[in-house]
This record gives structure tokens, sequence and C-alpha cells, in this order.
């Protein structure tokens, strides 16, 4: 990259499968800096997160990369939370049980090292967010000037006009924490969201996965290990042959946006009811006669379309490296 | 039509502006015939929707036609409306201020007209449901074999994967009355709903109300005059010059279902919140790991698409007549 500027990302994150291939590529992409991983419930305990975050970099070689645990419950301190096992495997990555890792979590809390992150660097920090929004919602509390200091927030979260994956009505990492997605979306930071209307366009496929399993590299390898189980969920959920990259898709759109197109506008999140987690954007193609609970919120920016071929591509290229 | 038996319509109903093309449009429609008006709050009061009612029979000379008037509170009793005079006038019809009607109401509740009906024509009666749909769930709520024993309803709610028109989440009618709308679409009856996805895409332009003023008929006529306050709303809020005949495209959907495609699947309506009143239409692509609310209930049709020309040839050459 010479003299350019790589792009400082933090990635939080709940490892999970893909979370697990967001990494690698993560740390395989030239453009960014990984400077630091937080953990969150989600596909797996916080507990459990952190000690995958900490093994995935173990396997990457890179335990210089620090770790921060996130919070063990909700931002309305929820302890009752909706874990994702049966899609990840219940060790999070594909029932293959590793043994645990070696290194520690930092002492600092992931809200705190965002904080502090976003302090050291203000304006140059991307974090790409791919699970329940806890985390970020609690550095807002701890410092409302983060969403200010914070350069993007890169989410994975929602589905805008199109059913959820938890429910009809609600995305898994919305779901997870609406009061904490409301938080993070109507905070005035710069946002970016990858809604599942437009992850479910990127399809690892069973030939994909035939290409990394006939390349040698340990991180190709690793991957074709813990991948089985996601695969099975995918083929008796959707009735698919291949698995969403989800995170892996949110990571490359930190990367390079112009893999996306987006639209702007206020997204608000309900809390109650049957479509508890429904993210709701406001296309703002009608001027509504009464005030609404979208008025006057800050806009943020909501993906609809992604170059799927271009980001199979990249994704292909970094892990078959 | 011959010996073919004319559909039986009971059209339910908030006067309002496209609710009187909706009306004089069936009155002109030799495919059905309009064996009774009950009222609703919506667009107006209730008490003023049964006035309106009576008047519009009154305008078209078919006072044969028994009005029965409806609620005046929401299903849960609720006595805070929202009423949408803004859009149709004070008055629902444009702000024209006609004197009253000479006709009354029938000595029958619209909820007790509705079960009455669907005992004298068990599978014959179509609902043509065009406001909130209190009167409908308390017809199910006084006859539970009410869903059985209704030929169909054709229900004009709901905003399918679009923005509603009250705020970003929820259609009017819908909003009106969520506890109401949940029971009826989850009462197992045979239910056609046309949301604002389809209605917004049946616009009548200047060109037609051009059309209509050049026209001597007394419908024709009438409706030029009610029709001013509607279109000054749809410029005002959508920046469109012409207005969205919701009421008459849904009426039309009754009478010739071939006018629209449709999906079906079970829709649940929100009922708290800020999300409260929007639709959730389970699109039945992934089977859930977890029980929903959407899980095992009663599927409805909910269109899709719409014939916007026919159904505009359709609309013009009633009111033309």
């Amino acid at each position: 990259m010479g003299e350019v500027e790589r792009k400082k990302i933090i990635i939080d994150t709940d490892p999970g499968v893909d979370d697990a291939m967001a990494i690698f590529i993560a740390l395989r992409s030239p453009e960014v800096e990984v400077i630091g991983l937080t953990t969150i419930y989600g596909n797996v305990y916080t507990t459990l997160a952190t000690r995958n975050a900490l093994h995935l970099l173990e396997v990457a070689e890179r335990t210089d990369i620090p770790v921060a645990e996130g919070s063990h419950v909700t931002l309305m301190k929820a302890t009752k939370l909706r874990i994702a096992e049966f899609v990840h495997g219940t060790d999070g990555l594909g029932n293959q049980y590793f043994p645990p890792p070696t290194g520690k979590a930092i002492d600092q809390s992931a809200a705190a090292f965002l904080v502090d992150k976003s302090n050291q660097y203000p304006g140059k920090i991307t974090v790409v967010a791919l699970g329940p929004l806890t985390n970020i919602a609690m550095a807002i509390e701890l410092d409302p000037t983060f969403p200010e200091k914070i350069g993007q927030i890169v989410i994975l979260g929602g589905a805008f006009f199109v059913n959820g994956n938890v429910n009809p009505a609600a995305e898994a990492n919305i779901f997870g924490d609406p009061d904490a997605a409301d938080v993070v979306f109507t905070s005035g930071a710069d946002i970016l969201t990858v809604g599942i209307n437009v992850t479910h366009q990127v399809l690892f496929t069973d030939a994909d996965l035939d290409k990394l399993a006939q390349c040698r590299g340990k991180i190709a390898q690793y991957l074709c290990k813990i991948l089985g189980v996601y695969f099975s969920y995918h083929h008796d959920a959707y009735s698919i042959k291949g698995v969403f990259l989800h995170d892996p898709t949110t990571f490359l759109a930190a990367v390079n946006p112009s893999l996306l197109t987006y639209t702007e506008g206020v997204v608000r999140v309900q809390k109650c009811g049957i479509t508890r987690g429904l993210t709701m954007f406001d296309d703002a193609k009608k001027r509504y006669g009464e005030i609404s609970e979208w008025y006057d919120k800050p806009k943020v920016k909501v993906a609809v379309t992604v170059d799927a071929p271009e980001v199979m591509k990249m994704v292909m290229d970094r892990l078959l490296e």
C-alpha cells in the first residue's frame, strides 16, 4: 500500500462461522489494519465469543491484535439472550471443539476499548459490527461524543423490506438487542448498515467449498472443517446448497464501499411485540401529515444492492491465498 | 348478466372521497349486487361516515340499499381515533358541505348486519372493507362462525414490504385498529388484502379528472366537485399530480380477481410501539428454527401486482357512463 494510510478497523464479533471467515479475510486485506476485536453474544454467549476470537487470532498467528470482551447482557441488562448455536454449532465454530486459546482478553471492556481508540484516532476508525449492537450502544452511553469521533460504523444488521431470519419481522443481530440497535441507528454516527436483503445475495456454494478444500492453505483447510454445520443449517432452513456470507460481505463493504449501492434515511427499531427487532427505514417518498418517530432523526446509509460476483472474487482470492 | 348470479357485496366504508368513487363504481357494476353499506370511522368519524353513506346513495338514487352504522370505537374500545380529514376534507367529501341526507341507517349495527347477511347467504357474500377492520372483527366476535360463512373479505389494508402512509411503518386502515386487523387476518376467513404497495400503482391523473369534467353525467360532475381536496393532499404529500385509487382498486379486485396477482401466507399486525399497525407477511421462504407468532396461523391472499391500465379503464368506463 506504500504511503497510503490503511483503514483502521475494529471488528465487533460473535464468532460464529461467517465471523471466522470475515476475520480471516480482514487479516489478509492489505487495505486495512485490524487494531482490535471486541466480542459480543449472538451466535454464541460472550464468554465463548471471546474464547473464539482469541482462538481465531492464534490460528491466524496474529496474537498481536488485542481482544476486548464485550457485554454479557443487553443494553437494558436482560440476561435472557437469543443464541444461534443451532446455526454455528454449540461451540460457534462448527462443532469442532478446538482446544482453548492460550491468550487472554485485555483488561478493558469492549465499550471502553472502542471509546479509547476513537479518542486515539479520531475520525479514523471503522467499526465493523457483526453481532448485536450492545457494545456500540454502551460506547455511546460511556461517551456521548463517540458517534462524532468514530470514523464509520459498518453494521451487519436489519432486514429492509424483506422478511427477517429469526422470524418474519426480525434479523438476528438487531433482534439480539433492539434497544441497542435503536440507540446506534439514531446516534448521528456515520453508519452503513448491510441487511440480509443484501447479504442473502452473496452465496458461497458447494463449488466454492470444493475450491477451498483443494487449497492446501492453513486457513482454507480450517474453514472447510468449520463450515459443515453452517452448510447443513442453510440447507435445512432455506433449501439451498450454499451459505450466506453475511459477515464477509459486511467486512468487504467496509473496505470498499463501491461494492454496494445504498440509500440514505432514518432507521428505527421496533422494541416490543411480535415484530420486536424489526428495522423500519423511512424511504422519504412521502411527507407524512403527522410527526412520526422517524421525524428529525439522523440519517444512516442502508445498503440496497451488492456486486455479489466481485464480493465472491475477493472472498476467494483472500481465503485461497 | 342473464342467468349468472351476481356477486352479493357489502361495502364497509368510511366515506371519504375514494370511498365515494368506489361506491359509485359498485353501483354501476353489473357483475355485483350491493346489498348494503356498513360504516366505520377512518377518513371521518363513524357518525359522519353514516351520513355520507346515506348521502351518496341518495346522489346515486339507490336509497333501496340499507346502511348499517358501525362502531364508534376500536375493538379494544379506544375512543381516541385517527381521523384522516386532512386527506378528504372535514366533511369527508372534499369540503363541499352537502345538505344532510333524508334517509336513516337501519336499526341494526354493522356487525349484526354482517352476521345476519352471512347467515342468509352463506358463502355468497363478499365484504369489501375500505376502512379500519373494527366492524369485521366485531362480527367475528359476535359469531365465531362468521369467517366460515362469509364468502370472501376483500380488504384495502396494509403496506407490504413498503413504507406505510400514516408513518413509515403503518397504512391508515390497519393503523386505525391494529387489534381488529390482527383478529381478521388470523380468523381463517377467505381474505384478499390489497395494500398500498398495490394501490399506489393506480393513479387517477389530472388528465383523467379533465375527462370526468367533460362528462355531463351527474356522478361524474359530483366527483369532480369532491376530488379537489384529495388532489391537493396528494400533491402536498407525494408531489404527484394525481390521486391514488385505493378504494376503487380494491372494489374492482373483489369484482374481478384477475386484475391482480397475489401471494398467500400469514399476515400478522403489530399492536404496540413505533411500528404499531405494521402488517408483516411471512413469505415462507425460510423455515424458522424457532416458533414464531406467524406459525400455524391461517393464510390470506396478499395482492402483489395489479393491472393498473385495466383498472383505470374500468374506473373511467363506469364513471363516464
